[in-house]
């Protein structure tokens, strides 16, 4: 069987590392290429040890020539994937692009949040938004998919399930989300993320102003009338996981038994969504390494306080977009996913 | 000059260590009995290696005879604390107790959020709050304190300083609070608490149903009009500190400045209370081993973002238990607070 | 293709998950049976979560039947591998077990290491060590294997390595090792284990009384003279990982080329040992969830630092298992170790 | 009563900070000037938020005027100690330097291990080495102290306080040290103090050439014939701590006896050294924040492994610094120290 040979541009980095590592145990998929302008020149084995067994590449610097035949994946900068879907796209290959450049359709709110002129705006009406739950039959379609971030997948899809209901939200919604260092967007040079600084250590950041808040207001309302999302991320002491915390009080009683039966009927169907009848059984231990995204849920009077997890690096990123390959060119959706 | 003498009863755990640490290098106090029934007959330099410095003293069982000329602190279950309180305080002692028994004025909470039947109720009447920023006149006039919980005290003095504007919340207040195991109320043998459980990991716990919900509902609006309280207690891998996040909408536009204007002069006039001006400031490793509340806040559109920290053992137990002692026996507040 | 046929007696451990975790990803082998009297009733998705989308199972009594066709691994304390172990390879089966009680030849040193009577001892004539660097070609020839302890193989590995050089050795050889909580030997249960006396924390055990210090003796100078070794094992506040210093002293000067020779020509031909030429750079984060074993050294004088790190639960347990179990069916020897 | 004057240069950094601590809390010291080429213009508050509570005072710049009457502790890097001690000496000021330069009375064993030249030599003929346990007569007496290493402090005493039984040892002896990253040397700012570098993780670094290894070779023999010491120090993912592994090999039996006496009697007389009858007791949290160094040992054979922990901040800098002052200045050793 001829494999589908597969570009990860921007590979140098922990989504970077965790795309070889899903790619390379693939059945139909063979990693062809890989680029850091960090660590260009170098072996696979050399950067990432804990790799040494996997089929050895070298990486090459972002520019370099990409094999014809090869689709994309994008794990850049939003500045670099900026110009590089598009140029990909042309050149008739599949892109699938995991930074947050091709997320909003709000240009305003895109400057916004991600500071810089958004000069391909005219992309935005060819990309799909990657998360399988809500929009697979769309991924299945298109050559353009954006992969959503980390936080907010964990705020999208369990808001999302509520459907209908959604209606009913008074006021913002709130999402209280601590996320492992690895998700937090930090390069780990900086002197915040050293050793000394998070160790014993917790705190929020960007609180009201972090760049997945538009986007989860964006998708997480989808079919149903825009409502706000007041988000705040927090640094947890560990490597790898988020949890979220999500507030929502309705204008008027509903009954618990509903929202158990569209969380269970949606876990039910989806793959890769776990439901636990306690949330407080919910952790990030039980989601570290796997595509899984877990939810739960409680209430009191009219307040409804949802609780999930996933692994920022698996669901988060690399998983996920590897779901989303699995789409985009007709395999299962679960393949390469079951091990990690 | 003679030095005031102390009983600490439990004092064999993490806020009994605490305590010792505290009262032996206060220049008035003089520990001169403790109780543990886990560790009696043992000294302090067996059971706490690192105060080996500090005079010795063996631990006794609660039940051994207390010297008469000794006033207590009470650092004991629950149901202990029941008993102990009105017997001690009706022999002429002053007690501070650290348990949750004597906090809440409505019996039904009570024994909704404890579980047991409080038969010593009549004492609710003459016991005073120990929270100093709001009840310190009361304190120095009384017998008999019942110290604040640790998540109760992150959460009820940042509301609490709102003043006037509390009657503007429109729908639930939501605590969202992230503790160190040593404030997450586990007993260390407990298989939740192992290492295995605990490291790289992080969960939510009692999910709007933890006991010191009704204790911020009770306090946090004193002088105003009673508001709803949803509070979710998390489970930090780290040892000592809370972090809680607050969420607040109110019903009608508020002017920041005004929010600013009572977090600093609040923080001006309290020893223990400092002001951020940016909350991403606020951290746990700069409030540990030390008795200061740290606040700070953000504002987007009708909603109010506070963030709060304190040390669990210290501002959160035993430094507010000193910091009542103080005030209670007519010293300097801050005495023996300037060194943990 | 017919698959080989595994029953996994002790499977509910930290051990027990990575068998399950390797096996149900070879392409060759199929989990029949699984077996631990704690969790027994459960399925492995209520069991280990993060192993949820592997073929589910549920979890067996020890002394339940063990489907006929099937071939064992036995992940059980020493007294049921004791029994169990005979009484598997008498009805035809392949065995290969993880605990310590087939290791060591010296029915004095077994007893005084493990503290019981080995009342089977009889089955030592036929038991071969599993490790395959040294034992390759009666692995493949045996029914039974007594798979090596963790530290064991960080320590035995490294010097066997140094082949006729062993001769020169002068005094005992010290091995000074370090170890996670996965590996040290503990129940998550026992207050030792807690995260409050793991973090932030850090001391020695079983100093020179460590059972795997006779199998280090009886492994590392196999076709050498005897030496003695002085073993220390430490307790890390980490998950996974072992990272050993092992001093050795010669009697004269070595050209610390012949060292590096000796390691290079060993590396090169075995594909989970990996030379590093600083053993600065040996970390234990680059062999977790590998098989690989990393060594390095450097010398001064006639003293020679050996470093080695591997993976507790993969080279030191599960890994080198399927290594063995591998050999033992006639399979690639690294198959299904090229992905954790 | 008059303070005695202290000015701290090079006070913005792990051990400054310490250092500040401890010379706040202390009776009859009072810091008057402190300086960082880093925090230069900043206050102590908000260079470190936790000692908020101390008296306020200003960094100054390296080179600014310090107060006349002040002595003077140095926590400056190597080269600026050499330059700024005979400048503060010849002022007429006492002296307590915290860095390496003034250890070492071998100029070519100095260079070799600092990698630059000493050009002050001819001070190595009036400073002391500042271990109380070993020169506290001549500490008494000198105005210039040079304070020992951490890890040099961990491995020096132990091996001392075998007396004449040094004479025995046979081949080097080994000490195998892990410490915290506070004591590591480490800037926090290089990647490899990075949370993700160091959390989950464990290495060697330096092995058989750390600078600390002829600072042990010297003092740890006063008194008797020079041996060679063989030293390996480890980065262990904790904030302070240090844990020394050491192994030594007798020419001859020595009854475990003769050892335990010399431990006891030696701890029995100095404050801060606490003997473990159980080497496997020793911890780092039990010296955590305190001046204690705790020590014990273990026999088999001709082989003693002796184990000891201290604080690397505290007895391993700034408290042991603190006992040195005392004793410079006339006042009781202990006074300070015995709350941190």
């Amino acid at each position: 069987m001829i494999k589908t040979k597969i570009a990860i541009i921007g590979a140098g980095g922990l989504t970077g590392k965790e795309l070889i590592n899903l790619l390379a145990h693939h059945p139909h998929f063979q990693i062809v290429h890989i680029t850091s302008n960090q660590v260009d020149g170098k072996h696979i084995r050399e950067v990432f040890p804990d790799l040494s067994h996997l089929p050895d590449l070298v990486f090459q610097k972002h520019e370099s020539p990409v094999p014809k035949e090869a689709h994309i994946v994008l794990a850049t900068p939003n500045e670099v994937s900026l110009e590089k879907a598009p140029e990909f796209l042309s050149e008739g290959r599949k892109v699938i692009d995991l930074s947050g450049t091709y997320r909003l359709h709000d240009k305003g709110k895109f400057e916004t949040a991600y500071k810089f002129s958004h000069t391909k705006f005219e992309w935005m009406d060819k990309v799909v938004f990657g998360l399988p739950e809500l929009f697979r039959e769309k991924i299945k379609q298109t050559n353009f998919v954006s992969n959503p971030g980390c936080y907010a997948t964990s705020a999208i899809l369990p808001i999302a399930i509520l459907g209908n209901l959604r209606k009913k939200i008074q006021g913002p919604v709130i999402v209280d989300a601590k996320s492992g260092v690895s998700g937090a967007g930090g390069r780990t040079e900086e002197i915040k993320f050293s050793y000394t600084h998070v160790y014993e250590n917790f705190r929020a950041y960007k609180i009201l102003s972090h760049q997945h808040e538009p986007e989860m207001e964006e998708y997480a309302f989808v079919g149903s009338d825009p409502k706000e999302i007041h988000f705040t991320p927090h640094l947890l002491p560990v490597y790898r996981g988020i949890l979220a915390t999500i507030y929502i009080t309705f204008d008027s009683p509903v009954d618990p038994k509903e929202i158990e039966d569209k969380l269970r009927s949606f876990a039910e169907k989806e793959p890769f969504v776990r439901l636990y009848p306690s949330p407080e059984d919910i952790e990030i231990k039980k989601v570290q390494n796997t595509n899984y995204l877990d939810i739960g849920f409680k209430m009191k009077g009219n307040t409804l306080v949802l609780v999930s997890a996933l692994d920022n690096l698996v669901k988060g990123a690399a998983g996920q977009a590897l779901q989303n390959l699995n789409l985009m060119f007709g395999y299962p959706e679960t393949l390469g996913l079951v091990t990690i």
